[in-house]
């Protein structure tokens, strides 16, 4: 029984109880501590003009007349959360929220802004399934997104900011922000992919090599599914909530497609239950096998004990020492003795078939 | 252990990732690519005209006093698909959902339209569950229904309305509508019949024959009957929808008979239930079974075994060569070990047939 | 494995396919075709008078002044159900539900017009479950009951309509109504009874004799549970229905009377749900039992080969046939061996007891 | 195997079915017939007298200055019921529901009283769960209960009576209502405690000894803890009514009692939902352990089975009659055998080893 | 099997019986008896001043300007608590839940308090699951702080209290009251993490040795798992109670604080549905995993016993002592039955190659 090459696995529960003792609003950095720069990088644009640089918080200013989109990435460094967090007004338990990477997915509704931390989630086959926590802040005529690390989804977006005649370039920041989530979403379609994939591939294996590994796969896989849902389903509650709540910076004919990303998280919770069943139906049916095989295997040693050990025993018989043994002096006794082995085996042999062992 | 010979289920997840990076509303065909082309039939009557035909595109016009079934095959060919939504003027997010063929059943209300997306289930011993989408889209005078391909359950209204003196001819465009969705949740019931009767041969077999290929085909049964849920679960909630929402394109006379086709779809989701459950039990008797056989194995190479390793020792015993083994020189000392093999075997015997092993 | 000598479990599925294709409204009897002639009879009375008659179609007219209770049995001959639709003025949606006799229990209220359909089951040990269909049609001065066959659970309430002095004779038909739909589902309970007897029973064998005709008898007991769920849990939904609704047919002095049904039925249900998880924990139990059963099968065979074994190998090395062997030549060799085998068996007795196995 | 000593589960179904066929209203006695006579024992009291004693039919009357408590023991003697009934003119299917004592709790509010039925309980370690049905009847000066059997649990509210200056003395009718509720209420812990002490007992067992006796045990209390959730689920449900419900019955001030009691009683069903979680938490424990045996019996036949297996057939070898055996001669013949013997022994314990069976 | 070392699950039924009969609002300490004195301990403070120290039941009064904590450590004194009740004029009842160990959470608005009982749980690897309940009473100017035992979760609010310039200084009695509620939640972060590293330990365990010690680790862990549901599930819901209930004595711009908690106490609940999931799994592995292991062992003793069984077989026949056994004389014999056993073996090996069992 060797070691998993991979552990697949995202953790289930990150450190964040070296909070506790803290006042409410401290801010604590939930996530591995890295040493990188955090990085912010602003697209400024209009319809007519678009601009694309790396910055500095004081190059951040909220009065600007373009819509802007501040990508943020790494969190680690409070004070850098905590100096954006004055340039744009946030509330201090938004700040906290947003460098806390263990956070469930929530949306909340301010005055000026609308925060939602939501799970970035990608599946690759070879190193398995990846989480990263993002956060928007969506204001006036600014986006903020807030990323652990760099690499991400939207890199679709930003190729249709650059031109210079997509619709994204003629709306506001509510439409910009909507492209973000939906880009996330999208993505999740990915990770259901790669995972029933893997599962379906599964599926064969239990069939032809039901052993350990694939137990252990099916594990893992189901962790994941389990991971993903738990990442996923706040994410249709938040979605009504945007829906249904009336904010000056949802503009109403946007409802639509907030109403079609909703009909996708749907679509996507039922793929991941459809998921969950599936990998209890694989365990099932590995049970099954294993049960199956353990049959197969314990007949094959009745057959072989049944036939063996009474001619065995009749071989011992006449392997005795005793004196007078009548038998041991026929001319064709050990003739007899081998038909009588034979005749045994043949009896026992239709016997199996007749108990369909055979 | 052979492959099986028919791999029944259709794919739970189909790629429709490829989609990811676009902007929302681009037409992007899920599915399988296809080369024939698209086809469009229409037929047009009122209470005194009928005519049916193959149309191209230029034909299709909304501005026409017959009622008018416009019926779509193939949705591979997006340009196509887009310039019926310019005739209609459908939206573009509804476009994008009629060529998405992974798509959830759902309705929407429109202005002038509405819109329902639904799956048409068929099911046939030797192919196994066949599953395809379609759409419709009502209008005030004409219906619109996409097939992803040829073949399909409207024959019966084909001929109805070819005969003048049916209801249907009668009727709007609501009322066809009605029509074609009856039509594909009654041939829900044929898929459930032909899942149920296989369902109940299986369990025949488990009790014969519980082996592996058993195992196998319930899990794929299973797989059906969780893909029928899962294609027939939302159809319950939308038709709910069509009854309480207030449309202009749908007649106050015809709720008793949305009201109907709703009745069935909760009989045949209390269905789907049942042979969820007729699953599970199933699977539960296979498990029994096969615990049982097991025992059953087991029982026999004890007794054989519980039965001969004594007296094959004894015959080990006057086997051995010790120079001196006083029993070996009786005169009657192998009748008497005979004597002795044969009581221990009928002193066994009553022991396991006093523990009902026998 | 023989044959389950009776198939206890009514069919989940009744063939109602056939009626795809056809036009709503169409008469389609589902069920099995029979010869015999649909009957009427005909009990009308009011407080003075009582009669009770066979008649013929034409005899039929809503126009009386006493209640009259038409009893029909037999739904295959559809051109008879559709007359007497006529007479009463039924909707053809009614009529088609009525001659449908795999319906879903379910409540109508119409303007002149009751209509309910509902399972009427009656469980007897030798025949097992038993299902019909009845529809009920509660008119203002008439009540009509559509059975399958002959034989039902009204025969206390003819009696109690011959006899002159009863308060049915008395009342109107919404009591007549009340009364008939009060004896189905007092029926409930007796098939409960029933059931939980053989469970109960069940429950002795599995103790004593966890083999596989327990094993199926339990299926079958736990599919007829599963049947008698799917035919009461929506009488509760349509009771309740009918307890809401404001009818001018049904008096506002009979809501306790309906109340109290509807409490039976819940009652009915919750029995239901325990006969279900019975169902459920004897077959754990039964797992549990075999598992034991195995272990102590096992335990034996293990026994008897552990003690066996190694003695068996002794006496095969002092039977070969070596040279100088000198233990052979020993004059109490042979009595040192016979020591060695009885200490060694005993040694490992004294094992097995410390191992709590003997 | 033998018999369970103690069945000490309640049966789950009481024969009510004679009842049916018979009128709505009608008194039938539902439970085991008994000879004893009906006794009523009446306690009238007001803040300054006090009396108790037992009466007849004849000394009551509901026209009394004093609050009184009548309690009514044993049930089966219907035309007693009925007299009580018309005392106190309560409705006839209250009357029903009193006598049937394989009623579901409940509670009803009539004009002029509050008609509760619930079921109370007790654990015993020698006797196990013992369930009886009371029923109360509160007016505005009277409570009445009925019970089926002498013994009860309402000793310390009497004795409160009893003294003089207790505060159920001072309050009216509704306080004492309450009151016994209440106790009733009280005595579900002690129930809920019996039966998780004697789980936890069962879970020492399961680690020593799980055998088949355990099983049947664990099955026993499963059923036990099955029993009391289907008695106390509804109570939740009647005393949110209770609470609810404008009744001129109950003064505004003893909201915060009832309150209370519902307090506890949801505390009771978490406590109820913990013990069915519990056995089948033990239930699995059990399943593991009974492979766990399973696989370590296996283990050491396999380990001895292979040892002795491979040395027993060189042996065996060894004992053959050929005429030319070269090793037979060797003057060390027997020796090499032997180093061989105990050589193949070490590589297998070695190898055992390394697998970890030992 | 020995005795797990540690039994690291708190019991989930504590002795509360011991109250039936006592009238309501009488005090019963539930829990361990215990000699040591109750403690009460006062911090006042306003935004100026600041003290501490431990006071006698006299120094209590209602009447005063600075912002008191009172926190009282031992609740088995019920004549102490009593007198709290009166200083601050508690209800009965709510003084009866105080001593109540075993209460379940829950809030209640009063005119002049509100009360609010919760457990206080941590986790220490080698100690398992603590568990402890808080009350708090929240007056206009003070808070009560009800503890079983010294040693709580509050110290750095204490800290905090002592600096001079902290929020909390400057705020009224809900934030301190707002400002303990969340140190006890922040608490269960910590359990959840404790017993999630735990149980990603056990994981490791089962992949490499799957004995019954692991599963009565993995038995215990669950329990504690589901101690810790049942301690959290109602504060959710108490905690919305509070977001909704208007009353005086919560200030409104606390309500985001409020809400911030709730959303902890969401994740926290995720996060025990996801450690009852990780349990579950687990334990599938390890059945997994024994089945497996069933499976090897099983192959090993099968592979052994075929290849042995028919050659042993065959010494044995060369073993017997007939007169005429022409191979024996043959001079190759020896040879040729070598040959023989070696063909054999080889062949089963092929076989068993073939069959994938090795």
């Amino acid at each position: 029984m060797k070691k998993r090459i991979q552990k697949i696995t995202p953790r289930f529960f990150r450190k964040i109880s070296h909070k506790k003792g803290l006042p409410p609003g401290a801010l604590v950095h939930v996530g591995e501590a890295k040493v990188e720069e955090v990085k912010l990088w602003l697209i400024s644009f209009d319809e007519q003009s678009f601009s694309e640089k790396e910055v500095s918080f004081s190059d951040l200013s909220e009065g600007n007349q373009n819509i802007s989109w501040v990508n943020i990435n790494g969190l680690h460094d409070t004070s850098a959360i905590k100096e954006i967090g004055n340039v744009y007004d946030l509330h201090p338990l938004v700040l906290e929220d947003i460098v806390n990477t263990a956070h469930r997915p929530k949306i909340e509704f301010f005055e000026n802004y609308i925060y939602l931390v939501i799970k970035m989630l990608s599946y690759e086959p070879e190193r398995g399934l990846i989480s990263e926590q993002v956060s928007f802040v969506c204001g006036s005529n600014y986006v903020l997104s807030f990323q652990e690390r760099e690499g991400d989804v939207f890199e679709g977006i930003r190729e249709r900011l650059r031109k210079g005649t997509t619709k994204i370039r003629s709306k506001g920041a509510d439409y910009l922000f909507y492209a973000l989530v939906d880009a996330v979403v999208d993505h999740y379609f990915a990770v259901l992919e790669g995972l029933g994939e893997r599962l379906e591939q599964l599926e064969e294996d239990v069939d032809f090599r039901p052993d350990e590994k694939v137990g252990n796969l099916l594990y893992d896989l189901r962790r994941n599914v389990l991971f993903v849902r738990k990442s996923i389903l706040p994410v249709r509650e938040l979605l009504g909530h945007l829906e249904r709540e009336e904010s000056k910076l949802v503009s109403g004919d946007l409802k639509p497609y907030w109403r079609d990303i909703y009909d996708h998280v749907i679509q996507i919770t039922d793929g991941v239950e459809a998921l969950r069943e599936l990998t209890s139906s694989i365990r099932e049916m590995l049970m099954t096998q294993l049960s199956n095989r353990m049959n197969n295997v314990m007949k094959v040693l009745t057959i072989i004990a049944t036939i063996f050990i009474p001619i065995t025993f009749l071989a011992g018989v006449y392997g005795m020492n005793f004196k007078h043994m009548p038998e041991l002096e026929w001319t064709y006794g050990y003739l007899v003795i081998w038909i009588v082995f034979v005749g045994m085996t043949l009896g026992l042999i239709l016997f199996f078939r007749k108990k369909k062992w055979l």
